[in-house]
């Protein structure tokens, strides 16, 4: 078991209620649409070995209303710290092999991309990993073996969301590039046949649905509510519990599955249908909830309205989330009862993170747009700074490009950490680099083609 | 509704009870593996615009024992008669519209893959799909937009399995090309936000699960177990039907999943497991069984050894197999009440199949195998010759090169046909040739760049 117990109740009510969203006109050359393909990754560095990265930075990707709808890649909203924190500290992980001995002379780069929670902008960016090395054009061949193929990276670290890992290691295991995810838990990724180069630096998903039921039938629990995000992680962690809370007789009053995706114009009547849900089982005072952290917030929000009351039991996705637990008034919600992953020590991250704004922004685009949201939400604090941070589209920032006021604020992202899936990230990209060691051993690892993926 | 019920009581039990298997030493340059892109493609024809096929036409790759596992496209077992026979529906589909004024002028082609039931090879087709229309090799471009690119086919028909369709369509949603399933049924395949471009020509499996359980309520048979294939559609399936089965006060005594593959090892002990269970519960007299064809008969075979009889609910896809109504002791098992999809007049098709054996096998590798399986199979009747078509592998039928020996069987094809996926085929192929015309009514469609997908 992997798992430990955390009572998560960080409640720190720094909530100023009315609410501005304020436009400040900024320099803006950063986060651009996608018209070429450099545009397209999302922070990169040179080196003998690249891996690939994707996170999802944004939470949602903006769908234009026209009809018909066109094959192109649109920008994206909802900034999401946590997740940025992650792709750095993908990036503290490669520095400190770098500048170790583990590789003997062999250096790391990276190519990182924005899914922005979906699938096809992630099969866009799996689909450059594939591409040919050193070709001209980002372009991948067709072939019935893939043995001697040399493709534009080595490894790939992610996804986020299992749905976009699954989706993802279906397209990798035409080349069988090795996929290492810090925060994909759906159980089903652990079926070697079907995804045969898919491994992750946390535990499968049966672990902690065992755990939850456990404590509640321990608890005396037994008349619970389930809420989920309608994903294939949500889906199946839902049916995981499902099995588990059947031989533990905890019994399950209702289950309410929520739309994964924000641009479901359905999703707003699907909340208030939950919370309704909730308001009228007054028997039950227990709710699962394994949901996207965007979605946490959205119910939540909606749940405090209606002065709901209860026990909450958190999933790891957002169990330690800061951005919920400091939501005003978080504490009228009742208890929150969270599962999180082990971390290990972080401290050398913290430190990077001091040095972070000395960083040069050209080659990494969520550094720039970071920055950019700093000096456009500056004056506020807390809580709402985290609103007006996961509020501005990449559009928005677009149309505000000039006067660059920087406050650099090292306490919001320390605060904004969520220690687990750090260290789960730089597992991630250790265990890549002692693969890539074990590869190296007999040869020459300067060299792209002395050994495919 | 789109259903109707079909009690299946066929069973016409020419069984010979024992089974030789036969090496026939013939000639065989059709099964070979994987060499060069143009091995890899099935069936073709050209023209002016092409429609890409995925069927499942075999039930099994095979995967070589030897590790480390390599990226490599391998050979196929067990050849589906059924699914030949949906491939030979599409092409005589395209045929017809080509002798037909329906596009005036204008030619369609066709390309049809063989994903023998597995992803990964339907992953590595679709890239093939989306390689650029003329270019010396089959490379696929990397874009942000996709409006003004010409990929290789235009529209694609097919996959046979949900599991499969959702994993493609994730790819061709890339450059939103249509995809249009005669037979995925999976409930979420309907969802427009996470498959933009998929269609299909049979109903969701939502109607399927609510006339189950109705018909299961009305009959007060409320006691029930399920057995489903563990892949995406016995899954949806499974979820679907529990959700109706509560609503109509259904209890399920048990749930049962079978591995999706057959090439997992476990496969066998899982059926025996779940035969145990039925004998077991012998307060359970009806299963209701969402499976592959291939589980179906692995379980149904080991259920007549163990004398069960009982009422099984057939889904859609085995509801009218011949190869399952044609077993040996069939009738032993009990009753079987199977739900099927409305077919509509196919007489052309069977007038198309009287014709078959004068049509050129160079560009139908599918049909040179079913010739090469004539001959292996030739001295065998009904459920044995049924079966030594399915037991023989591409690697076999290339061993045994020298010798044919024709023997045209028109009554065994015929048998075989399914007329639900031969109609719901033929509809997709002209559904995708109805939208074609609405492009083409004001440009020229014969220029290849007329139109994007």
């Amino acid at each position: 078991m992997d798992l430990k117990l955390v009572v998560n109740k960080r409640t720190r009510n720094m909530a100023i209620f009315s609410f501005l969203i304020v436009c400040f006109v900024i320099s803006a050359d950063i986060a651009s649409s996608c018209q070429n393909t450099d545009d397209f990754v999302g922070a990169s560095s040179p080196g003998d070995i690249v891996i690939g990265g994707l996170f999802a930075v944004h939470s949602e990707m903006l769908h234009p209303e026209e009809h018909p709808i066109k094959p192109v890649i649109q920008n994206c909203a909802g900034f999401e710290i946590q997740v940025f924190l992650q792709t750095l500290a993908m990036i503290h992980a490669i520095e400190m092999i770098n500048n170790s001995t583990l590789l003997s002379g062999v250096t790391l780069g990276y190519e990182i991309y924005d899914t922005c929670a979906e699938v096809t902008k992630a099969m866009a960016s799996t689909l450059r990993f594939l591409s040919k090395f050193n070709s001209s054009k980002d372009i991948v061949e067709f072939k019935c073996n893939y043995s001697d193929y040399i493709p534009r990276i080595k490894a790939v670290t992610g996804a986020s969301y299992s749905e976009v890992s699954m989706a993802v290691s279906r397209l990798l295991a035409l080349q069988l590039i090795p996929q290492v995810s810090p925060a994909s838990s759906a159980e089903i990724l652990s079926d070697k046949i079907r995804f045969p180069s898919f491994f992750r630096t946390i535990p499968s998903d049966f672990h902690q649905t065992r755990a939850m039921a456990h404590l509640i039938c321990e608890s005396g629990w037994n008349w619970i509510g389930v809420i989920a995000t309608d994903d294939d992680n949500g889906r199946f962690a839902l049916e995981s519990f499902g099995v588990q809370a059947m031989s533990n007789n905890v019994c399950i009053a209702f289950k309410e599955l929520l739309p994964a995706y924000l641009s479901d114009k359905t999703f707003h009547t699907k909340v208030d249908h939950a919370v309704e849900k909730i308001v009228k089982e007054t028997r039950v005072n227990v709710i699962v909830v394994f949901m996207r952290q965007f979605h946490v917030l959205k119910l939540f929000k909606k749940a405090i309205e209606r002065n709901v009351n209860k026990i909450w039991i958190a999933s790891d996705n957002w169990s330690t989330a800061v951005k919920i637990s400091t939501m005003p008034n978080i504490r009228q919600l009742g208890t929150v009862v969270g599962f999180g992953f082990k971390s290990g020590d972080i401290s050398t991250f913290q430190d990077f993170l001091k040095n972070l704004h000395e960083k040069p922004t050209e080659n990494n685009k969520f550094l720039g747009e970071y920055i950019m949201l700093l000096s456009v939400c500056a004056h506020l604090e807390y809580y709402d700074f985290q609103m007006c941070i996961s509020n501005q589209s990449q559009d928005d920032l677009m149309q505000n490009v000039e006067n660059k006021q920087h406050i650099w604020r090292d306490d919001f992202l320390n605060a904004n950490i969520e220690p687990g899936f750090i260290h789960s990230t730089i597992l991630a990209v250790y265990a890549i680099a002692h693969a890539i060691k074990g590869q190296c051993k007999d040869r020459n690892c300067k060299d792209p083609s002395a050994f495919t993926p």
